[in-house]
């Protein structure tokens, strides 16, 4: 089975672009991907395409490229969207069908509050009239459950956001570049208790693109030394119990899909040097780190008080900023955190720079359910 | 590299269900696939869903089987989505990550005319605001194309109308069972010259699933006897000129993804027992039949006059009543094309078996585009 590498990544900024189609965001992702390994469009053999809002994405991309002929495959999995695009590209790989793959996550995001629609014509619960099914409730009561449980601070939650905005002051591809104390924090518009506005994840437009490669090709290539392995991608479901949402769904899936990470990649937690995980809100970074095994259960509230999840730390979490500050274009969020941890991996982070990084994690989680982690390794 | 079987198929009648969820259908169809190979719904690995209406429908399905912690992947391809989902879950039997998946298709259609809908912000080609860009009218279009090129004329292609619509005479999963004589088709409602609306593909909800197995466990679990090998899947996708929609794209797509088949399986068309192709309207199947090399160029209409496409000829084409007759609901006609190649390979076709069938094609196309092609041969 052959070794896959990322060879080249990147993403466009994340921000607002009103004037800009969502076919035109993944192009110029696709675009800046391709140049940043030196492979020409006409190399690609499929594109794996991950976007939630439109229809024949990855088609329609390709035509505003001007290239023909490459195969595509869309996909759409929630949150897990572009990284469910990249696991398939992976697959493809693997199977020995191509050596060269492009896969892209775009999303262009409409303002306001992402509230589950009906779907078709199933009876909606009843949670879904009283509110609790929009995110911000949904991420409220999971950090309740946690502070109730363990003692976990409102404080603890607000300092997640304090040290990923931190982060993002670093990241001249996050959508926010400003600090915000522990104060601001906390005194911001209360969304949904203890979750303030500072620490929801924030609503812009983004699109970000991988090339991967069999390792052979990219020996071949010449592309080795800025190449990094995929050592496992796992993806995980659960099912979605309207009535067990809260703490389930969350926790559940990404448990299995970590699990399944690290036994492919015959390595735990402790070797890890860095992490990007789905901090949709403050609240989810505290339960990602144990369900993560980053630490012990219950301990989440510790491990964001320790400083060992800030950059410069034993292990660092969004260093990129995270969704609170960079940014959470849906469907482009999970190659974005891809090209985060590869950045690092290369040694190319600039003033984020995770020292010394060998390996890196990378997380993302859609309700409903899809959960897809990659281990990712310097080659 | 693993072989993959098909172990397990089956498919709801096509038809119109107002009282049921594409949830509800698509459970349906994952139940009935698993009977027929007796695998439970626990030991499966990963599901692959396609359905182009609704978000996470995989994961929505497995909820209502009652089932936690199968990952899923959603996939959207156009009219090939159900044949893309197909293709992902052989991909990755092929990288060793499973032996036992579960692949979906599905729809729930909207009565009347499928017109190409507005996407993004991207302006309105002016082919669309004069009713061009209407599936009727491409159709037409590449028809009469094909009527100037090589006489092709309007009874023949609706002969092809009057061959399915017999053909599903003998398919209980069929939408409509009657026959429609040359004259009833020739003088039904004009709906785009010479397509009238018998030569239209029927709107019609539908499902259907398959179970594919590493060719290892297959023989473990002693299920040789009814499997069916896929000896080739190709998937091939073409830029969509707006300008160049008529023939170019219908044609180019088909041609790519049939030669990769072809190439993949090691034969070529004459080693084929039956064909199940993407007649979304009459005109479309004369214009197959060349792209997949059934015949040479031009002789499309002498093909259908020769009566060798029909049950009982040389290379029977759509079998099952086509898309014309047994019905089109987009995301699930890539997986029902393969159940009845599937159902003649293992000779348990009835009334219309293909006597002592082999191998066969797949063949489905969707516009914007991708087409993909499976060639599948009794084990």
């Amino acid at each position: 089975m052959s070794d896959v590498y990322v060879v080249g990544i990147d993403m466009i900024r994340f921000g607002r672009y009103p004037d800009r189609t969502v076919v035109q965001l993944a192009a110029d992702a696709a675009l800046l991907a391709l140049d940043d390994c030196g492979v020409a469009i006409g190399d690609v053999q499929a594109l794996y395409s991950g976007n939630i809002g439109e229809t024949m994405t990855g088609q329609r991309t390709l035509q505003l490229i001007g290239q023909t002929g490459i195969l595509v495959v869309n996909c759409t999995n929630a949150c897990a969207t572009g990284a469910t695009a990249f696991r398939e590209g992976w697959t493809a790989i693997k199977a020995g069908l191509y050596d060269i793959v492009l896969c892209i996550g775009v999303e262009k995001m409409q303002p306001g509050m992402i509230v589950k629609k009906k779907v078709g014509n199933e009876p909606l619960p009843a949670e879904g009239l009283i509110g609790s099914e929009t995110m911000p409730a949904v991420f409220a009561m999971v950090g309740m459950e946690h502070s109730r449980k363990y003692g976990t601070t409102p404080e603890q939650f607000a300092r997640v956001s304090v040290k990923n905005h931190h982060h993002s002051t670093f990241n001249p591809k996050a959508m926010y570049q400003k600090e915000t104390p522990l104060e601001e924090v906390m005194n911001a518009e209360m969304i949904a208790y203890p979750n303030t506005k500072l620490m929801c994840s924030v609503n812009v437009d983004g699109a970000a693109a991988a090339v991967l490669m069999s390792a052979k090709k990219a020996r071949e290539l010449g592309l080795e030394k800025r190449a990094v392995k995929v050592r496992a991608s796992a993806l995980a479901s659960d099912a979605w119990s309207e009535r067990n949402l809260v703490m389930q769904d969350i926790n559940t899936v990404t448990r299995l899909a970590a699990k399944a990470a690290y036994e492919m990649a015959g390595i735990g937690p402790d070797e890890l040097d860095l992490v990007e995980l789905h901090d949709c809100f403050a609240t989810a970074e505290i339960l990602h780190y144990e369900n993560l095994g980053l630490c012990a259960e219950g301990e989440g509230g510790r491990l964001i008080d320790s400083g060992e999840t800030a950059i410069g730390g034993r292990i660092p979490v969004n260093a990129s900023g995270g969704l609170l500050s960079k940014g959470h274009p849906l469907g482009a969020t999970g190659i974005a955190n891809i090209y985060e941890v590869v950045t690092h991996l290369r040694g190319e982070a600039g003033q984020r720079q995770v020292q010394g990084a060998r390996i890196g994690l990378t997380h993302v989680v859609g309700l409903g359910s899809a959960c897809a982690v990659h281990i990712l390794e310097k080659v």
